[in-house]
């Protein structure tokens, strides 16, 4: 199974793309996209969307995972990083895949073994169980990384289910996995 | 000049496209998109795109305005609205449209006279500015044809500025623009 993980933000939004069989992972590709820091911000949102469209069709992973953001932050940098998710969320079920959200802790749990683990130690475990050199940087690419690593663990009950509701063939799976702690 | 307002939501994105020599508006079309409950998020972030870029195809306004949305809000519920907000930004730009947003103070200010006006008085402004029958509900079609009518008479100081700095030709503004008070 092909995964694509994505680490949404205005400023860089980090991605990593993985191959497995549900117990190993192989690299397939992995980065960032950047914006120029003078880019105005709807601009901003075209370059992301752009970019992740065309890794998506390039790559042509079987699913998309993204980790939940809400704690920690205040209202104004959600409403931020929720722009620059919302159009990472588009480009996902606009390509037609399926897309699964992980709690930070249960990604890092499913990484490192441990809910509360730091950025280094989620570098560190990508870098070891993808067989890369150096860890991955900056902390966009290993995180995005860690949580398409996080889906493939999931295993086959985190599998796309089948059609939404609403019967729309193109945009089939929003569920929330839990990975058994 | 034909302005096209939009209050975006993930439940219910507003909008409102008026004609405006500056001083006078005229209604062009508004209504409220609206997704199903049951339907997945990454959906329903799809069904506001796709109508918002085919509502801007018909009707091929001069520009877009959006409310600034900061206070009052938790970051939850800042994350959601920031994801439909994200994907109606990405619909503008990719239209090649500039973008003006405004304080929630200044519509208010522009359209009723008033920074703190209530959500009735906004309606009732907004009718009467345009010539309309009732005032227009729900709230959201309102306050997206509010925020059309302060960018109208925000007037040339408001105009497109050219081209943004990294020389896309095809996203062009984003600016924040005052109400002289």
């Amino acid at each position: 199974m092909r995964i694509f993980g994505i680490d949404p933000g205005s400023e860089r939004t980090g991605y990593g793309c993985i191959d497995s069989d549900g117990s190993r992972c192989e690299l397939v590709a992995c980065g960032a996209i950047t914006v120029p820091s003078g880019c105005p911000f709807p601009d901003r949102l075209v370059r992301i969307f752009d970019a992740l469209a065309s890794l998506l069709a390039t790559h042509r992973p079987a699913s998309v995972a993204v980790e939940e953001v809400f704690h920690g932050r205040n209202a104004r940098s959600a409403l931020k990083l929720g722009q620059a998710r919302g159009v990472a969320l588009l480009a996902a079920a606009r390509a037609g895949l399926p897309v699964a959200e992980y709690a930070a802790a249960t990604v890092k749990q499913a990484v490192v073994g441990y809910g509360r683990a730091d950025k280094q130690q989620v570098q560190r475990m990508v870098a070891l169980l993808l067989g890369l050199d150096a860890p991955p940087s900056p902390h966009d690419v290993s995180d995005a990384l860690a949580v398409a690593v996080c889906h493939a663990y999931a295993g086959p009950a985190a599998a796309p289910s089948g059609s939404a509701e609403d019967g729309n063939a193109g945009v089939r799976t929003w569920r929330r996995f839990r990975v058994p702690g």
